[in-house]
């Protein structure tokens, strides 16, 4: 567990570079679960995504003779994005390693905000040749997307301003992917009040994580087929002791449900959000008997959707 | 002119039925701009429009021997989901007279908020035929899209809680069709601070207001064939008068120019918003110099976008 006085640093140091994003709440998805939610907006973030909480409260922690040695990370995509615009406010040109069947969106997010693509296969270990290759090459720093302390406390600060913002919550769901957020969710939160349930949602199609906390060693994605590009990564050393001794559950979903969270969240809430969050209000659907009556924090990790390639339509 | 102190009382009528919508800014769109730029957001209205301030203005201002005899309109959609709204309420199912092209979502509100669908062709002759067919052989009531004093007075809230928000606002850009959202602009913010500039934005492609403006008599429309259905009405014979006294200026708007905004706000600040509000955004780049540096409100009227159908892709 990563000490609640570290992640509460974060908070103050990250403080002047992101926004304190709003929590929306919809009286007809209430209706609809029979539940209170409390949806934690980070789809409106600085970069379109919570992930500039942990890179900016890495940035900010080195050295200036590491910055001047360079940047790199692989990322699918918000990771990337948003350590460009962490990296290039201090005037460096960030490497970052993207599989090529990243979404466009994602792709131009990391240009526009400063950083340079560097591509790979989309699978884990050409991502991570190519990246050692830099690493070898250059004596530059990587940032990783999940595995490093200084992310998971900056992630944690989603859930310290959530609990703020909605002091009765009972119950909070976060996406999980390397687990980054999740972990960060979870040193937070139990440490506030350890009554707080901590659930994470991952797709069926890129469900290590789940599998992993059963059989209760780290376990690889069989697939990463989904449509939550945000949610291919897998569960990392340091994350996966944290979840695995503190998550209540971590639910599975299939492709169809997180299409259908996501439309349903489009057209009640009128805010565009990831699938790969959406995934949140599938699991809490899924198993509305549990949540009855409950009030429930789902966090909504991001907004970066390519918009000329949603997944409905004729 | 509407007199403001009927504006306010509207504002507390129907305060328990409606959302004070929030106000959303984006440093991303100052910059592109050169403005500062305020998101009047009622596409998070109940309803998913700000029609739904008129509609209740009205009903609740109906004696329960008129509610009795029904209550019918004529409307493109969004009036008549929120008609819909604030009738169903009192246990009663009103009629709504709608063209057979209206995009299926605004169909769809219509019959989730309780409203029986009268069918008519996409246009003005048959709508009024249609209508006036119900009134000649009922005795309903006929709660109208704009051209009541109690609709403009209800629509005129939206810039009473924007001035509140944002008191320094110097110009306000509201869509134009009917012009109850317009009209009631103008009676609000004129009498608040007549320094404030009010703005309208309208299609080219149906231009009655600005051509109205121009000869000085309510002109018809000489087509409606615009991505913003709920752009396509003709301009009341109330409303007319108080914008053509004091509206500063009408711009018109290229479909793509349209699409364009719309899409910006999207992917910028992820937000839903309708084609028939992006227009103010259009607006406001289209003549950016004009602008320059003002703290400029834009009203984001609606939400209600048919996901199924959106004006880009491949």
């Amino acid at each position: 567990m990563i000490d609640l006085s570290l992640i509460r640093k974060a908070k103050t140091r990250i403080e002047p570079y992101v926004h304190t994003t709003p929590i929306l709440t919809s009286s007809k998805l209430n209706e609809i679960t029979n539940t209170d939610l409390y949806f934690k907006c980070e789809n409106f973030q600085k970069s379109g995504s919570f992930k500039i909480r942990g890179a900016t409260n890495t940035i900010l922690q080195l050295t200036s003779k590491e910055l001047k040695r360079g940047i790199v990370t692989a990322s699918s995509g918000n990771h990337g994005a948003a350590l460009s615009m962490a990296v290039s406010r201090l005037g460096i040109k960030p490497k970052i390693v993207m599989p090529r069947n990243t979404p466009k969106v994602k792709i131009n997010n990391v240009i526009r905000n400063g950083g340079q693509i560097i591509w790979c296969d989309p699978n884990q270990s050409s991502r991570d040749k190519v990246l050692n290759d830099i690493l070898n090459k250059t004596k530059s720093i990587l940032v990783h997307p999940y595995n490093d302390e200084r992310i998971i406390e900056g992630q944690g600060t989603v859930a310290l301003e959530l609990i703020e913002q909605c002091p009765d919550i009972e119950a909070i769901i976060s996406p999980i992917s390397g687990g980054g957020l999740l972990g960060g969710t979870i040193c937070t939160a139990k440490k506030i009040n350890d009554q707080i349930k901590i659930y994470g949602a991952e797709p069926k199609e890129a469900d290590d994580a789940s599998r992993s906390i059963k059989s209760g060693v780290i376990e690889a994605n069989k697939s990463t087929n989904t449509i939550c590009d945000g949610l291919r990564a897998q569960i990392g050393t340091l994350t996966f002791p944290i979840i695995k001794r503190y998550v209540a559950d971590i639910f599975t979903i299939d492709e169809k449900e997180i299409i259908d969270s996501m439309r349903l969240i489009w057209e009640t809430m009128k805010i565009i959000v990831e699938p790969s969050c959406a995934i949140t209000l599938s699991a809490l659907i899924k198993n509305k008997k549990m949540f009855k009556g409950m009030k429930v924090g789902l966090i909504i990790s991001g907004g970066n959707v390519d918009l000329d390639n949603l997944p409905w339509g004729d």
